[in-house]
């Protein structure tokens, strides 16, 4: 993309309430309200890997005692993200580390959209939260065999691990070569649809993350505070 | 509906790769071969709602004791599943009971339209399994707030609290009220997106659900086997 181009994934946008129940605005609005009440060390933002890792065993085990907040919406995008993050989910809030995954629903954008879109994202952060560090988990394959979405989500990260550092504070955790078997094949296993993790599949991913979040805070793993919420 | 109308919900149709790796159908196949390696006597079928139950600890404690499979697709509607179960899902296998859940995600049909479709399933599972019962789930609310989505999955039940008795072995399990409180909202302790349940959510459904399944298949709660998978 030449820097006069507008890019669709970088284009803050909410979702519409297609379907008649107004989903997307309560968790945002309610996202917004848990900024007022919480303090948060460390904040996740990002789509449904991100949300449904707050249903399970690892986030009360090692993310809930960091003082994390999980700002996840199953089928967001890079431009749903970014419209949260400008229309209150950052207002009240200090957190020292934000950690972001979004991209893997930009179906209608190219690989350089997305990365830019994350990109634009993760400068959001930096330029909000002077302060904070950001962590970028890098997109994960899917889909039990190979397939173009996978192609494209490693081209996504290999444009921001080269992309990011120049941001300063952010970084790509990148653990997706964990997730694809010898013969090509993602398990069941580890993403129960080829596409959301397991809890097994958590385990793979929230290990290095844990390790980088305590390193960032500079805690040991037996100093963890109580969870905030 | 007239009898001469077709009911658009009641039409078998597998859903098309529009993204492109191809996820839904290789959950397809992979559900298509658990049934020549597995003899359940419990057969879990539906949408999300079935299939993040596998994910979380109830299904551990509860269901898969009961040589229970799991065969949930993220986002099918009533088309969806009749599609599966006419294309291989029911090859090989005899359960004794089968676990209906679908039908909140049949967003362009109307309520009877739906009940049509959960009732047409629930017809091919009884005529393709002489001896089984069949547990269909009520629709859950939907939405944090009361909206036309909680409405009509309120109607579905309705007619299905009605019409199921009909086809001798079938019924109807509904728990949907136990989710409201009492100023009309739905809380993210149960529901962690106004939709998919949490571990409680799960917990608030399963206790009925699994009391059911142990009078059908004449157990004590303490004669468990053990998993299948």
């Amino acid at each position: 993309m030449s820097g006069d181009e507008v890019n669709p994934a970088a284009v803050a946008k909410p979702v519409e309430d297609a379907q008649g129940d107004d989903r997307w605005m309560s968790q945002h609005i309610r996202f917004v309200q848990e900024c007022k009440d919480a303090e948060p060390d460390v904040l996740f933002v990002g789509d449904s890997m991100i949300q449904l890792m707050k249903q399970y065993e690892v986030w009360r085990e090692l993310f809930s005692p960091l003082h994390a907040l999980n700002f996840g919406i199953g089928g967001d995008n890079t431009c749903n993200v970014l419209w949260r993050l400008q229309n209150g989910e950052l207002d009240n809030i200090r957190p020292k580390v934000v950690v972001l995954w979004v991209g893997t629903n930009n179906h209608q954008h190219t690989a350089e959209q997305v990365a830019g879109g994350v990109h634009a994202i993760a400068q959001l952060l930096t330029s909000r939260l002077p302060k904070a560090k950001i962590v970028v988990l890098g997109l994960l394959p899917r889909g039990e065999r190979p397939n173009p979405l996978r192609e494209k989500n490693a081209t996504v990260n290999e444009i921001l691990c080269d992309s990011l550092p120049r941001l300063g504070r952010a970084q790509l955790l990148d653990v997706s070569r964990e997730f694809v078997h010898s013969d090509g094949a993602i398990s069941p296993q580890d993403m129960f649809d080829f596409l959301h993790l397991t809890p097994t599949g958590y385990r793979t991913l929230s290990k290095p993350l844990s390790d980088l979040l305590l390193q960032i805070l500079e805690e040991k793993p037996g100093e963890r505070r109580a969870p905030l919420v």
